[in-house]
């Protein structure tokens, strides 16, 4: 029985253990807590930091192949590993790269792979800077961003005096037509499956990503070449997993790559449902170098998440799943986190329609009957 | 959140709990042994024989709604706890009749629904009725039947003088054009919803239903009057839950009843992937009483048993499965059982295909690659 080590315990890796328990492979799970949507389900899990060398080693050494479904973890014992044979997917050098915003952005700009001007921040050329950018202008900080933290937009004078310090670059505010996004598979042979291009809606509030329209609604000649620069990323990382690419197309139909996830990705929750292979299956077939599944879309799609209530923190209570159950063709995803706090991604529904429309249509109605709201409300 | 207890530790539950992993339900599983299919990913689990009252009573406390997986399970705690207010669905009543055969056939009688002549056998009219009947002819244990034991073919008077003793019954022997079947499901509302009737060919060293086809060859009117018989069986049985209602077509284009398990179903597999919604989602909404999903059907499709390999007993390895990988649209579910025997069902292998022939060839195909066997061979 071939056996997979997960670093992280969230729902991605959940989603995927679900996968592995029909796959005949043995899962190993590093968690930073238990109990936690992957651990409840694994055949097997350590508990401890994401970044604690030892731990990290312990799962390592009960799996044939290791990868991770987040990647703020450890890079330096993925490169030991790495050096002593192990088998990781995406390698150390992907998340490395991928752990620091800007050494992204400097791939793509050798790669000459589009995506927007951007430069670093030193205590120097701040006011040069946003001389030179303009405002409104992003701040993104080079490292630990997740779910739209560590971007920053300075709307003003005001924001920019307030501007943070650290490893941070600014980066061209994109006037965006629309976010679109394209998952990515590729195994080690060089394989590589791409699935539809998606529409990618956010929550202002949050700057989470809230809704994603598969397939997007852009002209084709636009969504092939959305396609093929996400591939060009992925070549250009040499990655081996699956990789959730985010794009802006811009007011000018041009299209920016905005950063590469390597892992499954909130924008392919819907191909559980609505494609032939989902992101998960092909998550393990691509790190476990299988051939790669269809990425034939099945039907229109839309999915959207399901966040913790605002004013809501504590023991999760779902209210409304027998309503919510009443919307045809909606499916549920909770993930089973125990505690909810406003904003915290609780869960996703994923609908079919025979358009995006009505997909869309089904999600927010859906959505308006399930709340996740604490136990003692 | 609401709480399923389930009588039963196989692959039925945990395909159910893979479902209910998703739907915020917490299950609980009486299981005769610790580690079994659905066990490991039960949220709890209590070990002890499914006919221990204690056992059945202590799993029924933890849960809002108690089902079963297996048919062979102990019935008079169950009425026990229904008249102490425990819902269970299906009901004790409908588990009653369909654990002797010959009470099914007298209710499907009493209906005037289509079945197989039959009789049952006394010390005294075996003669008799092997003269009636003629040969061969089935005889049927009434109870404990499953997976074709119980069931037995009398083909010469030798046959005849090994007969076995218990209560049993002579059924017509049928000249079977196919082996139908058609998933039902209802909730406690009458809510009723059918799958696409199916084709089941059987194995014929161990009459288990081996490969279904979906959507069964048969001309519209055929496949029309199956669903509607299927329909009236649940409703004769006032049945809650999931149904596989397994039918004869006869060479004379005759549709006849075979038998009703209560419970998702070997023949109901498919809709994992080629149905809107998967027999085991509908399982969890039809028993908790929500709204039936979606039974339409996405694409043509096969499904095919994987059994343990002949001549292979003990730990399981299971091998050939890069290979099977290879095949499109294959989708592989293995069980997770720790051991593996002859002609055991280990997992099976769905696919999808334009065509119902095409999915048939790449389930034989990627059946071809994937084998059982036991590690020390």
């Amino acid at each position: 029985m071939k056996r997979l080590g997960i670093i992280g315990g969230g729902q991605l890796g959940k989603m995927t253990i679900l996968e592995a328990r029909k796959m005949d492979i043995h899962t190993c799970v590093l968690t930073s807590e238990y109990p936690s949507p992957a651990s409840e389900i694994a055949n097997e899990y350590v508990v401890g930091s994401l970044y604690d060398t030892e731990k990290i080693k312990e799962v390592a050494a009960k799996c044939d192949v290791l990868t991770y479904e987040i990647e703020h973890i450890n890079v330096e014992v993925l490169k030991e590993l790495e050096e002593q044979g192990k088998k990781i997917f995406p390698s150390s050098k992907v998340i490395e790269l991928i752990q620091d915003k800007s050494k992204q952005k400097e791939l793509l700009d050798r790669e000459g792979i589009p995506t927007s001007k951007w430069k670093r921040i030193t205590e120097e050329n701040i006011e040069e800077l946003v001389e030179e950018f303009g405002l409104p202008v992003v701040q993104k900080s080079c490292k630990g961003g997740y779910d739209g933290r560590g971007v920053f937009i300075l709307k003003d004078r005001e924001d920019v005096e307030k501007i943070i310090g650290g490893d941070t670059f600014f980066e061209e505010f994109v006037e965006c037509e629309m976010e679109i996004a394209v998952m990515v598979a590729r195994n080690s042979q060089g394989q590589m499956n791409t699935y539809p291009v998606v529409e990618m809606v956010f929550d202002d509030r949050t700057n989470i990503c809230d809704t994603v329209i598969a397939p997007a609604r852009i002209s084709r000649e636009q969504s092939e070449k959305a396609t093929e620069l996400a591939r060009r990323c992925v070549e250009a990382l040499d990655g081996v997993g699956i990789f959730g690419v985010e794009m802006f197309l811009t007011k000018d139909g041009e299209i920016l790559i905005n950063e590469v996830a390597p892992r499954p990705h909130n924008s392919g929750h819907y191909t559980i449902e609505a494609c032939k292979t989902s992101q998960y299956e092909q998550f393990i077939r691509a790190v476990m170098n299988y051939k790669l599944g269809s990425t034939d879309l099945l039907s229109p799609s839309c999915m959207i998440n399901i966040l913790g209530e605002d004013g809501y923190t504590g023991k999760v209570k779902v209210t409304g799943l027998e309503d919510m159950m009443m919307v045809d063709s909606a499916y549920l995803h909770i993930y089973g986190k125990k505690d909810t706090e406003p904003f915290r991604k609780m869960g996703h529904i994923t609908t079919l329609d025979n358009t995006q429309e009505g997909a869309l249509s089904k999600a927010l109605e859906a959505r308006e009957c399930l709340k996740v709201i604490s136990e003692n409300s």
